[in-house]
């Protein structure tokens, strides 16, 4: 567990007081890295003055104009969710995403973790949530369930520092597929290249209509996205692409 | 573990915008009695404003002059503490605390648990901390150790709410990937009939070469099994292996 390569990423945050909050909250549990998606407002001296000594984290945050350029190298993304989507996707608890976010960095510890947190009134879009490789809700009231963003950046960073706590004094647990691994995960950019070169296949095999795509790229991405695809597999896939375009064409 | 039974008491709190964001994280976590022990300005906007929707908790708020009071008939006195006190009392984690309380309501279900929070600036006296029966102390980083108020409800609610749901679902199996998938897992022989298809397949496009097939069918394997198929991602598998099949006989 290595706290200094989870990032968390904010996503067009409205209001720059939660901006700080969320800065408070990470440097309490020992987070540093910060990026911020297209904010409305910032920098702010409402971020700044709800930061309470945290502004070295707001001076130091990134801003970007995309979700893709903020999670661009990551290797683990994380994207928190209120329940019901249109199609369910891998979903955990905050304290099950820290177990992930633990074995994830036990094979390597430079694996890249990008937690992603919505907008204020409305979250992530099913897009962005497509761009994540597991969703964590955190187990709100079904009638109460919106956190405030930096409460529930607390509860994420807590569960990551308790993991990373108990990783410093307890013998650590099997892995599922963690320590004795082969290869190193594959980036956020390698997968989108597999998931862009799959569908033009699928388009040219006439398995994919794209007047009518329905749920299939949904679908094979929830798939391959569960999975945390590693830089042979990825490579694997890609070969595999490319062969079968190359008998399509002669 | 009964939630109605958990009072949230915050001591001589200065900031009432931090008095509307608790009762909003509590009524998040699904609890709802709050009692202020001589808050500095109350009732305010700011608190209403921070609530968001939890105005029905500050309205039913206890308001009393001493901590004494707010504990008078409370079983369990929980106190929020930073490290090295001039006395080392019981000290434990959120989760642990929580483990504290499951154990108390689990004799009798009607026992009451406070939780106590003391200033922004200073927390709880030495006196005060003595009226507990347990210490807990957020694991933050030592020299930026002090959260928000409304941060460190938080996260000892969600502890409580944790352990209720944990509570609530003792005898119900764990999911794999949530409670609310949408197709039954794969079956093994389904799995078995996809690998010799796409088995089939990759030598057919001279991906595969079977006098030198390499790790590819065992890594293929092993990055399928470990994503859990289910019957409809089965399916889509087999459909497009069939496509490609079709276009190369053409």
């Amino acid at each position: 567990m290595n706290l200094d390569n989870i990032r968390v990423v904010l996503v067009n945050t409205t209001h720059p007081g939660n901006i700080g909050g969320v800065a408070r909250a990470m440097k309490n549990m020992g987070l540093s890295s910060l990026t911020l998606v297209e904010p409305k407002a910032f920098p702010s001296p409402d971020a700044d003055a709800r930061a309470s000594g945290a502004t070295d984290l707001l001076e130091g945050a990134a801003i970007v104009s995309t979700l893709e350029e903020a999670v661009a190298d990551a290797h683990l993304v994380v994207g928190t969710s209120a329940r019901g989507r249109h199609i369910p996707w891998p979903i955990m608890d905050p304290h099950e995403m820290a177990g992930v976010i633990a074995k994830a960095q036990s094979g390597s510890a430079s694996s890249h973790v990008a937690l992603v947190f919505g907008r204020e009134d409305r979250g992530l879009t099913n897009e962005e949530l497509q761009l994540c490789h597991i969703h964590v809700h955190i187990p709100s009231v079904e009638s109460f369930s919106s956190l405030n963003i930096a409460a529930a950046v607390q509860v994420l960073a807590y569960e990551c520092r308790m993991a990373y706590l108990a990783n410093q004094t307890a013998v650590q647990q099997a892995p599922q597929w963690g320590t004795e691994w082969d290869a190193d995960l594959a980036e956020h950019k390698e997968l989108e290249l597999f998931y862009e070169h799959l569908e033009r296949v699928l388009i040219d095999v006439d398995f994919l209509d794209p007047e009518k795509p329905r749920q299939l790229m949904p679908r094979l991405r929830r798939l391959f996205q569960r999975a945390l695809l590693d830089k042979i597999e990825i490579n694997v896939l890609r070969g595999m692409l490319t062969h079968i375009e190359k008998k399509r064409r002669r």
